[in-house]
């Protein structure tokens, strides 16, 4: 029934998801499912938590659509523009406990645990990585981006991704070797190489240190006086590096951001054709607190020349 | 049937202008409704206008989905990031012409008309203002922001606005004392008067002259550090203003627009709740090329003050 690599492809995305539980219950042709899953399983022996992620993802992406409707108590954290809410936190407690009861042997690192004062530091466990609301100042407002990230690691090698854009309700997936989807279609980036002719995305970051504000803003002038065709910003790291992987946009980078802001992510991109890379032209750093997500190498390696670095903390440093 | 006020608010919005055109053919109450509407179009005689107008972004946004399926052929106007394609124009003249057959006495302002030479000043009549493709720079990258913009004026004051934003499938109205309305869901600004707790959208516009580009980029710096929230774009002034209306963004600004990608979408800030004020705190000017479309006139006034203005040629001077 799902024989080919196709179907197999199709896996990461939720339409299929919810197929495969329907067959599997049709008593008919039960064995064969169960022998086919299990050839599966060993063929892919993570894919079973990327479905267990996705639906994980989707129960979050509920709670936030409740949570929205109602009154919200915010909280700062790092600076005036760094917010939290108890539906944050609620999330993260709903998704580590979920996780640690079926993998109990796994490693966690989540935004709220390490606010809560969790060590940040990837090791070659199977390593889940969580931000249980990426755009959290968009929830506040209702902005209508707002994403529940799950990024997993192997090895210190990102495995899957999972990205759900609740309010929107596009469930992007990207499997190692097994390509980028989002509710079903596969991704795919652009093809504009020629900065000149980008679009990028990109945000202004949380800090509101004068120096900080003041290099974010110098790399963008440089960038836009290239020129490019415009740079424009939702909110959410997850999500603009999703429209990367599908194509409406060449290149996102930023600085200052977290591991569990790209784990989700960032194996969408490549798994959509694109690359990561350091703002400094070097290899991309999960814990580095900063990427370009880009299209193309060459494109990539053209926005590192213009980008000055600001210095952040990494996450693995105590 | 339409009885009531509501009923009538209601038809600014899509939906229940199809729902009229149903019921109109309804042989058994046709000579009713046809005295009704007699009644509605002598106490507002440019409502009909306002469904012309929803219908017709209607179909711009049709050609526009149709469009962004195929290869673009894009051209510059005033900089690198300036772009027009055939679309722009062929809606425009779409529109244009149908607009013209209808009502042969109106007066017209299009932005690919201007771009052609024609001349773009605000009379007592009663003027369309059309721009058939906000966003076009989105359109180009299929970036999903991307709206048909009409605006309507009679002694230079704005009658009614309609917004279709294409790829989402939101047509935006306002009627002057009548409401703003997205998919007959009735708009109302955020109640977020504190800048310090406010959500902004803006643009880097599509300047590329250093001197313009280095004092929007200071306005974005003192307002960051005001501190605010946050600042997004999704790269429309239309839609960026409904954003505004809908309450998801707490004020808008930007300098070096058109009227074009102002008026359809200012009734609807006003109807949500909304003001707009000039960046000097004066009042607003529809053909200045700049505004503030704030959820208040104290937020507002906060924003004029932070902000330095950058000259651009008035729409109204040769």
């Amino acid at each position: 029934m799902w024989a080919g690599p196709k179907g197999w492809d199709f896996l990461s995305g939720a339409f299929f998801f919810s197929h495969r539980k329907n067959t599997a219950t049709d008593p008919a042709g039960s064995l064969v499912i169960e022998s086919d899953l299990f050839q599966l399983k060993m063929a892919d022996p993570w894919q079973e938590c990327m479905d267990y992620a996705v639906t994980l993802a989707r129960q979050a992406g509920e709670v936030v659509r409740e949570a929205i409707k109602n009154e919200m108590n915010v909280m700062v954290k790092s600076s005036p523009a760094d917010l939290v809410t108890a539906t944050d936190q609620k999330i993260e407690k709903m998704l580590l406990s979920s996780i640690k009861e079926k993998y109990p042997s796994h490693s966690f690192i989540g935004e709220e645990s390490v606010a809560a004062g969790e060590k940040s530091v990837l090791t070659d466990s199977p390593t889940w990585i969580i931000d249980p609301i990426d755009g959290t100042t968009n929830f506040v407002h209702r902005f209508p981006f707002v994403a529940v990230s799950i990024g997993f690691t192997v090895n210190k090698k990102m495995e899957f991704g999972v990205v759900y854009s609740c309010l929107e309700d596009k469930m992007y997936t990207g499997r190692k070797g097994k390509g980028a989807f989002c509710n079903g279609q596969k991704l795919q980036v652009s093809q504009q190489e020629d900065i000149t002719k980008s679009l990028l995305v990109t945000e202004f970051g949380s800090s509101r240190t004068p120096e900080t504000v003041r290099i974010i803003l110098s790399n963008l002038e440089r960038l836009l006086c290239v020129p490019i065709h415009g740079i424009r910003g939702v909110g959410t790291a997850a999500i603009n590096m999703c429209l990367v992987a599908t194509g409406v946009a060449d290149a996102y980078y930023e600085m200052g951001i977290h591991c569990w802001d790209m784990a989700g992510a960032g194996i969408i991109v490549t798994e959509a054709g694109g690359v990561l890379m350091d703002v400094t032209g070097e290899p991309f750093d999960l814990m580095s607190r900063r990427i370009i997500a880009a299209n193309s190498k060459t494109l990539a390696e053209r926005i590192a020349k213009e980008i000055q670095v600001v210095p952040f903390q990494r996450d693995d440093e105590d």
